[in-house]
C-alpha cells in the first residue's frame, strides 16, 4: 500500500505491549492488517509517561489527522508498573468480555484513545492455587473469537508457560509453569553450565534424549532434582556419550526435556483430558511441546502465537468499549 | 599450647579441600586435634602447581624440620580440575577402605607427603543413575569410623545435597539433588528475586509456611514448578501474608520448603526406610531438614559436618598407606 493511503484506511491499532518488546498492527475497518511496527520499548525499559510518546513514534505516520484513533493494548502494559494498571479479573471470567476490564490513559488532546486490557487472576481455594496472566488472556480470546462457546485445554510455552482450562468460553482455572525460566537459569547459571550446549531436535540423538527425559519425569516427577545433577554426572561418566558439539546438544536436549516434563506431569494431572490441546505460541516451541505431547499420549492442535493475539484483540475491539 | 610445641606433637594433618574453601587440623598421635587453619583458597581458584605453596603457607609453621609428615585431604582437591586426579571409586564401596584409592602428588624434596582420597561414581543401571561425589564420601566414612559395620540411610544437605544408602560399612547407592543451588537460583535470578526475601524458622508464620511447603511438595511433586509461580502470585494478591520484612521471610520459607520438599519427595521415594535418617552438616541446615524430615514423618539424627569429616580422615589416616 502507498504509505499516504494508510491515514484514510486505518479504522484501528491493536498492540502486544509486553515486558521486553513491544509490537503494534494497524487495522483497516474489514479487520486486515494493513501496517505492522515494533520496538523492544518493552514495560520493563519504560515510565508510565514515556508510553505515548513511544507509541506515537512507532505508529504517528499511520493515524488520520481529524479523527481519534481507537488502539486496542495487552500485555504488561497494563501492569500495575506500567502506563495504567488494568486490575485483573478474576476467573471464571468470559474471554469476550476482558474489554470490561480495560481501562483508559487520560491522554489530553492526543489522537489516539487507549485501552488497556486486563489481565486474570486465580486465588487460593480447595482446587485452585494462586496465579495471574497478562497477556496470555488475549491469545486465548483468540480460540473464542470464531467459536464463542469453545471448550477445551489450552498450553502457552514460555518463559513462564501458562495451561488454561476454557468452559464455554470462559477461562475457569489456569497454572503457571516456570519452565523457560528454569531451563535458563540452569542451562546458563548452574553448575550444569558446563555440559550444556544447543540442542537441535531435528537430529535424532537430541530428540532421542528429549522424549526420554519427558517420560522420566513424567513417570517419576520427584526425580527432577537428582535428574538434573545427574546430568552433569552423565557427561562426567558416561562413555556412550558423543564428544565434541553433539555431546553439549544432547544433554540440552535432555535438560529441556527434563524441564518440559516436570510441567506436563504438573499440567496433566491437574487438567486431564482426552480432547486433542490447543497449543499456542512460535512454531519452533510448539513443535518442541507437541513432540513432548505426543510422546506421553496427547494428541495436540497448534494456534500461531501472533494470529491468536491479533484474533483476541479484533475480538475486544469488536466488543462494546467502556 | 605454645606454638613451639607444636612441631614436637604433631602426628599427621587432615585437609578437607573443597571448591570454595581450604580446612586444615593439626592431630597428634592420639588423633586428637592440636592446631586448625583455613583460607578460601579453594579448588576453584587454584593451578594444580599452586597447592602446595598454599598448604605450606596455612601449616608450615606446624611441621617437624627431621621427618615428613602424612597429609590426608579429601574434596575436590582430588578432582580432576584439581592438583592431581584421584579416580572416583564405583559404588559398592566399603568406607573403610578409601586410602586404596588415594593418589599422591610428586613433591621433589618436601616436607609433605600427601594423600588425596578419591571421591564415588555410581553408573547407571536398572536401579540408579548416574551420580559423582566428592568429599561427602569421606563424611560417611565418620559413621562407620567407631562402627564398622554401619547401616542406614544418611542424608548430606547443601548445595548439592547427597543421599547415601549404607550397608555393612558400604556405600551401596547415593543420589544428588541440586536442592541448594536451585534455591539460590530461584532466590536471587528469576523472577521471584522481587518476593523473596531471608527467612527465620524460628519464627512461626515462617516455620509453617516452611512446613507447608515440604508436604505439598512431597504429596505432589508434579507440582514443584507450578508452585514456584505461584509464590509470585501470592505475592500479589494474598491479602493475608503479613506486610514488610516478614511477607519476604515467609516467601522465602515457602520457597525453601518447595525446594527441599521436591528433594524429600524423591530421597524418600528412592530409599525408603524405617530407620533414624543422619542428617550430616551445619547446625542449622541440619536442623532445618531435620524439621522438614519429621514434618513427613522421618526420624532422624544428626552428626555434626565437622565432627564426621574429621573422623573420616582419621580413619583414612588408620588404614594402610599406598
Amino acid at each position: 500500500m502507498n504509505a499516504s493511503e494508510l491515514p484514510q484506511r486505518l479504522a484501528w491499532i491493536a498492540v502486544d505491549w509486553g515486558s521486553s518488546n513491544l509490537r503494534a498492527w494497524g487495522l483497516d475497518r474489514h479487520d486486515q492488517v494493513i501496517a505492522q511496527a515494533s520496538s523492544d520499548k518493552g514495560m520493563l525499559s519504560l515510565k508510565a509517561n514515556e508510553y505515548e510518546a513511544e507509541l506515537l513514534r512507532l505508529v504517528g505516520a499511520w493515524l488520520p489527522a481529524t479523527d481519534q484513533t481507537d488502539v486496542m493494548v495487552c500485555g504488561m502494559a497494563g501492569a500495575r508498573q506500567g502506563w495504567l494498571e488494568a486490575a485483573y479479573l478474576p476467573v471464571p471470567t468470559r474471554l469476550d468480555q476482558l474489554s470490561q476490564g480495560a481501562v483508559m490513559p487520560t491522554l489530553a488532546g492526543s489522537q489516539l484513545r487507549v485501552h488497556l486490557l486486563p489481565g486474570l487472576s486465580q486465588t487460593r481455594s480447595a482446587a485452585t492455587h494462586f496465579d495471574v496472566m497478562r497477556g496470555e488472556e488475549t491469545q486465548l480470546a483468540g480460540l473464542v473469537a470464531d467459536t464463542a462457546d469453545f471448550s477445551g485445554l489450552a498450553c502457552l510455552p514460555g518463559t513462564h508457560a501458562k495451561w488454561a482450562s476454557l468452559e464455554a468460553g470462559a477461562v475457569t482455572g489456569f497454572a503457571t509453569y516456570l519452565t523457560g525460566e528454569l531451563y535458563q537459569l540452569l542451562a546458563n547459571k548452574s553448575v550444569l553450565q558446563h555440559s550444556i550446549g544447543s540442542d537441535d531436535l531435528q537430529d535424532p540423538a537430541c530428540r532421542e534424549a528429549f522424549i526420554s527425559a519427558v517420560n522420566e519425569v513424567k513417570a517419576a516427577p520427584e526425580s527432577f532434582s537428582s535428574r538434573l545433577f545427574g546430568l552433569r554426572a552423565q557427561d562426567l561418566l558416561d562413555s556412550r556419550l558423543p564428544s565434541g558439539k553433539t555431546r553439549g546438544a544432547v544433554l540440552a536436549a535432555r535438560l529441556s526435556g527434563l524441564a518440559i516434563g516436570l510441567e506436563l506431569a504438573g499440567a496433566c494431572r491437574e487438567r486431564p483430558t482426552e480432547q486433542p490441546i490447543t497449543v499456542i505460541g512460535n512454531q519452533a516451541l510448539c513443535h518442541r511441546y507437541t513432540l513432548a505431547l505426543n510422546a506421553i499420549g496427547y494428541q495436540t492442535q497448534h494456534l500461531d502465537g501472533d494470529d491468536a493475539v491479533l484474533a483476541g484483540l479484533r475480538l475486544a475491539n469488536r466488543a462494546p468499549k467502556y
